[in-house]
């Protein structure tokens, strides 16, 4: 069970599968004569599948099976209605603790190339409160192993085993472009690059499926990040100047850019500007990219999609390039 | 001097005028032949007064005066425009040290009679998580001292001192009310009223002149109490569970109810919606009664006032009552 | 029958039902062979139960029931999918005039501890206008017998027989609490209290099914309030004063706070401002504490529940108290 | 004094005037010096002309004439700063009911060529309910009398003696036109045409310089009309069907096409949809007509004007024609 | 087939149809056992009717049918659920060129009494600029055909074949009207009138069912039109000025009124103003008119309709008439 | 005269100057005795001046001089309320022709290094219609002067003489580090970036004071340059297919990101959402990065700045770097 695990999106009709998937969902559904009956909705590392549905009488064996369950299957791929489903013929479940996570859900993969560019820069940042302020967090073993498995989000950009990771080195990139724009404070701006987000790694759960946790729910990401923040700064000594310390918070609390997106206060100094751009581009662009790729966007063989919900409803083009 | 300070708003023409005040602004004007001409908008207590002009040739009088100086000042109040400003013929700076600001500043007067409904209500509470929760601010003598002088804003509703608490005790009131039509958990409810403002000691100065402190420009007041709070219950043992302590966060972070308004997140349990209401209700309806009783509000004679600011720009109307 | 109605939220699976009840919907579907089936949603005061469906060859038996029609039914509790549905045996439609309403429809239930408040401030308001106004609805006994029978919203809050004066009691509450921090005219706020919602007298029909009349689709509630106040108010002797009757038609007009939420004009006056707040203070809160009371808005076993959409869209959290 | 009223906007530099005006404003201003001066700004049915200053040893001139007052005023045209002022040699004011107000005021001109197409139309309409309603207020010689005298506005479109009524006419030609192309009722449209403003009647004051009355600062304009519509409709026998008096208070109540504009509901029938499209583009194209016929809107030699409030803040173009 | 083609709305149960029809869209569902059905949409110019369902071994009567493909049909209307659907006894397809579009496809019917008043108009114009510019487009017999087919919206007002005719002879009888009240300049508005929709000439596919094309989707028809309107021009010999061309085009821009509605300017010429508002007054009341037309927006024997999209999601009321 | 112009911004008091200066605006006001005086705002590459009040007796001295004019000017800078004037003892009109505009504009200097990189890139696209779209732009050398002169805006971000060229190469680098995340197509975006806003060359006025054209006010500067591109492209052979004209069209359209910002349409493709990023966040941090260095946006001493226009009236924090 170490090899990699099978392409869910790219198997063939009639091939045969056996091997542990993720329940992402229980779809319960009812036939019009009253019947109810259940589809299960796979899923690995490399994307998902339903399965053909459970009858009545084979309800038995989905019993008690819940969102986030590791199963062992036995089945084969079936045609239906122009797509494609799952024919299961033997379905067990695993305990948690025997199954590798990182086989069955989306992941970004190796997270070494994104680690490398972020301690090359934190390396040549001079040394100061910026430099002390990241180390209080990317210095500890415990905060770099979670960071580099927490996503982005739980179902919209970056949603992946590391992608906060990934995305944190997009918006450093897309940062030092703007930066050398207009001449800020490299260090300061690139602090907030690295602490800007950390406040998902609370408000997510990515032990399974992705989920907000009650933290996420009750106080948002942003300021459970400003809060962790705190108590890492908390336990520096010398401490950060009290100025020091609210030019980091300005800058993870703006970083939506808007009020009306979740920040408390708006961007007021030219890094946390950046940062609100470079955050903003990474998101968009990043769904904007997965859009044009799923193909469940677009009515069959058309190029503009269904209106996008992570695009603010809008509409895209496929075929964009010549 | 620790006489009452002179009343004025009703000083009348003629009277001759002999105190400390604090120079609320500073206002530099030139005459249209190039002079420069400068008026002093003096405080105390009571309210304001401007000064007549001081020419060209008297500017050394006024010279290194600055927003928030405390002067003693010999004068006679003089009619101008149908207006009053007061001829000074004496003015001299006074050290901070030697003048009582409770004289100067705009007040809420005794505050004894707002803490005495709060501290019943708070020995009322059950012990339990929100009890202790309050008592690690409101037992500690240095947060109820500056509790008490703190005002709710600089320049908008109980821009005085002692106008958080007297606010606070108007929130409890409306929330009370709220609480019993729908069966809210009171002292939850009420640890809310209670520490939702509590980042406005941090937000404001309430030494001299109400200004925004730079931790309030750059962080805003509702994210420095979620900050405070969790700093105080840190040192609780034993301390909360997450489970409360999210409870209360969300009740601090949510009280503006609107994202646009500066809130990270929307009230999500009936107390953080009780609280949010009674908040504006006693916000709102202090910035209706202040806008009545301004006459300057009013073009001369008329009803109906000029747009209000505070109030989202609506124009009021005077003699509401038959 | 002048027994309590059976409880419809409790009744176990293999209860046995014999009762009258209002059709608060038919629900006409559809199976996939093309043969159609129909679904009662049976109401009484306690609350709703689907039956089960009536299949192709039984659609005699609901021919001709439409919403709104009371019907006396046998039956039986079934499960079915983890929910309850009524096995309907025999079932018989029933007179309007032989079935009591009360029994039927969701219900306030007493209206006396609710009239009993109301009357005693408007016995301790001075003589007056705004007395006498009050009088010109509230001595009338028609008004009164509607008025304690109104609901106050078709299916949002107060959806209940007797859910206007539920929800004019709760705004006099909270008005008198808000009215006291600011020193607005109690008799005048009083009366606005009374007579803001008198237009859903003739925009509501409750006689039944709980919908909007034409005069309620065309007008809206807040502008028939204000046509019926002048109706009652043009037989008066002696008349009101223009000032008094504009004052009163204020408060009436205004009471939705924004233009935008219906209200022809914002409120000028600090009673109006009061009484928006408090109107939109038990409002508001009768919906969050209704949503986080419904199971149905909760997916199983979640704490946060899905977007409720009479709380603008918002999520909310159940196990909001510790 | 019958003769026509000296042409404010055209009279040359060293003309000399002796007429009667209406004092529009009274500008009270001061020096540097702190000595007071007072513009006065006078008008007639051509337009206004603001006076030389009052320099503080002529204020007794002036002293007691408010906004409103008429006046004797002999002077004589002087340049300055490239515009125009009246120098005032002799001032007397003219008790009220000696003056012609049709002289002093903004206005249509003659009233006559406005009634002839209503008066025509009216008389084409059919018999039923919509002719009869109409009658109840066009048929009453007071109603008439104020009608064909009171303004559109106080200070936007149509703000001129005579304005409602042109603006009556100019809606009934656009709506007639609208309702060609999509078969509406005529006679119910044309009835709202004539039924949908008369709330201004009472909301406005028009026996001096325009006004907004207490009624209309606290109700608007749009639900007094509706009042008004109510109280004459009960005058009529046999009276109106409930239905038939919907149908026309929606179509006052709704003329505003949005909640955010004024209007308690929204347009729901074709017949007020084509009333408020009408009605808008009557109001707005004459405010663009007005906007680009006065040279004040424009920076000197520019075509484009500054930016326009009563056109929501557009800037607008002259010499639109080639 | 040169015969009218049956009245789909009005066909009764019962009835036999044996025609060509355009398939306006496939349906393509499926069974609770999982088995796929097919129901089409039929339509012709006279409306839509769906068949009855294509169960799984009746799939191949419709295999490789798609939207927009012609077929000829035996069948007989049939009642299902209180509606009706054609039970299909044969089914054929025919190739687009032996196909009658006109008889297919919703149309506004003979073009010729829309021409006339145009072609009048145009007759009517001033030798200049405007006349010019306008007979550079209707002056080419190409574009002429073009105009004469295209519908003013794929699924909105006007979506018939003539529809654009129709809607442009709607606005310029409506502009006339505005024109009239505020002195216009009516060659140029005219000119506007019949230039501003042109971009919906390359913006929709018009051949079968109504479609966005490439160019629409990517660039709206807006700018479209006013770069078709720039080729056109610049075939002009002589040439109109710049100034000529920007008023034109400032026409096409800004006829949408506002930036949020896809205009990338608001109107700044009273030509312009009159346009949006002519184009705005003739889209919504046929908006208007068609929702109440239509059966479909209206719950069994309702009054008041269903939530319409196309009227920014208002509800409508029928039986405004008396 | 080809000395480097003196420094507007920092020539100390008493300094003597003798130069040639734009004047950018003409101030005219009138003194409280009613005689008029006019200031003179001086300008050249580095700054702005304005000179002492020309009294009533010395308006002889700038009679006719305009914005825009050209002076050649004698004077000493002298202190004037905390500011600076300058006391102009000699003032001489200088023809147009005489003048060296780059010395009297504000300017980004050299424009060679913006060059460079550009041209650069453009060498490395492949062959293809994006190299020979853009090729038909910039390898035009009229093309290029006035490219590499024309400023980004009038008075907001990068108004500078070289702004627009230096705005463009900001927007690539910005453009290139997002497109390396998320895999656009370069050359098609790259294209974009050089295209975007080429309608500036018409929508502005440089040669003197910057203005906005009759073009530009009309037409706005999205549209133009989509016009100017299809213009340009009609000369290419062979010529780019429909789909490729409309990419590029699309690119330079959307740019705006939103309709309310004036794009006709919201971006589709990858490659319009980070034009439009890039854009963006280019100008954004411009005026945050301008905003910050202006000493005028700052009241004295303060670290919060008044609101500023050019960033959605936001304050901004200056000493944002520890």
């Amino acid at each position: 069970m170490s090899a990699a695990p099978p392409s869910l999106p790219t198997l063939g009709v009639g091939e045969r599968v056996q091997d542990t998937f993720l329940v992402w969902d229980v779809e319960q559904r009812t036939q019009a004569d009253g019947n109810p009956f259940v589809i299960l909705h796979l899923a690995n590392a490399t994307g998902r599948l339903p399965t053909a549905p459970f009858w009545a009488t084979e309800l038995t064996k989905v019993q008690g099976l819940a969102k986030g369950a590791i199963v062992s299957v036995i089945g084969e791929v079936a045609e239906y209605r122009g797509g494609r489903q799952l024919k299961v013929t033997s379905l067990r479940p695993v305990p948690r603790g025997m199954a590798d996570l990182a086989r069955l859900l989306p992941s970004v993969g190796e997270v070494e190339p994104y680690w490398r560019p972020l301690d090359k820069w934190r390396a040549q940042m001079a040394p100061g409160p910026w430099k002390r302020a990241v180390a209080a967090c990317y210095d500890d073993p415990d905060f770099r192993r979670d960071y580099e498995r927490c996503p982005a989000s739980t179902s919209n950009h970056h949603a992946q085993l590391g992608g906060l990771l990934k995305h944190t080195v997009e918006v450093a990139y897309i940062a030092q472009a703007i930066a050398r724009t207009c001449g800020a404070d490299w260090d300061l701006l690139f602090a907030g690059v690295l602490l800007h987000d950390i406040g998902k790694l609370e408000a997510y759960r990515y032990d399974g499926i992705f989920e907000t946790t009650e933290r996420g729910a009750l106080l948002g990401h942003v300021v459970p990040g400003a809060l962790m923040l705190e108590r890492r700064l908390a336990e520096l000594a010398p401490p950060l100047t009290d100025h020091e310390r609210q030019l980091l918070l300005h800058l993870v609390l703006s970083h939506h850019g808007q009020l009306a997106y979740g920040s408390p206060v708006r961007p007021m100094t030219l890094e946390a500007e950046i940062l609100h751009q470079a955050d903003t581009a990474s998101a968009v662009s990043a769904n904007m990219a997965d859009a044009l790729r799923d193909p469940s966007n677009f009515p069959e063989g058309a190029a503009q999609s269904r209106s996008i919900w992570s695009l603010e409803h809008r509409k895209v083009w496929r075929g964009g390039g010549a």
